[in-house]
C-alpha cells in the first residue's frame, strides 16, 4: 500500500535505538525539511491551485510535528543541533526530471516515498524503543505519515494518468530502496 | 503600541475597496510569504534554539491564514494567481545589515513591522470592505497580527538589549513607513 520497493532491513532499528538521541534530532530536521518543501511547492507553483490547500494543511501537519519532536528532545535533555544529512534525498533529488510537468510530478513521487518510508520506520520504532512516551509519539505519526503519502500520490494524478504515476512510483521507490543502503555510518530516519 | 511611524494615507482605504479582489490576493500572497520567511528563520538559525518553536507556530497560523484567504478568494470568485509585488518588502530587506546578530535582528524587527502594518490594514478593511463576511474576516486576523507583532519584538530582545532593539525599531519604521509611498499606481496591502 505504502510503494516501497523494500523493506528496512533488520539492522536498522538496533543501531537507530542504540543512537536515539541523533535519531531524534534527525527526525527534527525531517520534519522542518519535510514543511520547508510543501511551502516551496506552494510558492513554485502559483498556477496549479489544486496544489496549495492540501500542501499548505500538510505544512502545518509536520511543523506541528517538528513542535512535538522539540518537545520530546528537551524532555530528554537533548539539544536541536545540525547534522550531516545521509545522501538520501540528494539521491531522491536527482532523479527528479527538469522538465514540467515531470518535475512536479517526479517531486510530489518522491514526497509520497519520504512519507511512506517515514512511515514504516515510525512503525518500526514505536515497537522498539525503550522510552514509553516517545514511542507512543511514533505510534500517533503513523496515521499522519500514510496520509500524507496519500495526499501525495492522489496529487500526482492530477498532472499524469493513473498507469503513468504508477510506473513512474514504481521507478522512483527503487531509487529511493537503494538510496537507503548508502549511508555508511550514519544511522539516520532514511538511512 | 505597534511601533509605526506613520499611520496609512487616507487615499488607501477607498483604493483598496475599488480593488478588494486584488488586494485579496495580495493578502494571500502575504499569509504566504510570512509563513514562508519564518520557515526559512527555522532553516537559518539552527543553533538558536529560542527562535524554533514561536516561529513554527507562527508559521502554521499564517499557512492557516492563507488557506482562509484561498477560500475568499474561492468565494468570491477570484482566481489565486501571481501578482507584481510593489517595492515595500524589497526596500525592508535592503535595510538588512549583513553580518550577524544584526541580520536576524534587523531581519526579526522587519517582520514585527510588516505584521504592525497587517493589522493596522486589517483595521481599515475590517471597517471600510463592502462583503460582511470579509469584513468579519480582517476583523478576526486582527488580532493575531498584533500578536505577531509582539512575538518578533520579544524574540530579537534575544539578541540585544531593550533600549537598542526599540532604537532600531525607530530607524528601521522610518524606512517601512517610506517604503508604503514608493508604490506607484499598484494598491497592494503594503503599498
Amino acid at each position: 500500500m505504502l510503494s516501497l520497493a523494500r523493506v528496512t532491513d533488520s539492522a536498522w532499528l538496533p543501531q537507530a535505538v542504540e543512537r536515539l538521541d541523533e535519531i531524534l534530532v534527525d527526525h527534527a530536521h525531517c520534519e522542518k525539511k519535510a514543511a520547508g518543501m510543501a511551502v516551496q511547492l506552494i510558492f513554485r507553483y502559483t498556477q496549479h491551485s489544486f496544489l496549495h490547500e492540501p500542501l499548505s494543511r500538510l505544512a502545518r501537519e509536520e511543523l506541528a510535528h517538528f513542535e512535538q519532536v522539540l518537545e520530546h528532545l528537551r524532555r530528554r535533555g537533548v539539544e536541536f543541533r545540525a547534522l550531516r544529512p545521509g545522501p538520501y534525498a540528494g539521491r531522491l533529488k536527482q532523479a527528479v526530471r527538469g522538465t514540467e510537468p515531470e518535475r512536479l510530478l517526479d517531486t510530489l513521487l518522491c514526497s509520497a516515498l519520504i512519507e511512506a518510508r517515514s512511515c514504516e520506520r515510525f512503525g518500526l520504532l514505536a515497537e522498539g524503543v525503550p522510552d514509553p512516551k516517545l514511542a507512543a509519539f511514533y505510534q500517533s505519526l503513523l496515521a499522519s505519515e500514510a496520509r500524507h503519502h496519500r495526499i501525495y500520490v492522489d496529487l500526482a494524478k492530477r498532472l499524469a494518468p493513473d498507469a503513468r504515476v504508477r510506473a513512474r512510483l514504481d521507478e522512483l521507490a527503487a531509487i529511493e530502496a537503494s538510496a537507503l543502503s548508502e549511508s555508511g555510518e550514519r544511522v539516520r530516519m532514511h538511512s
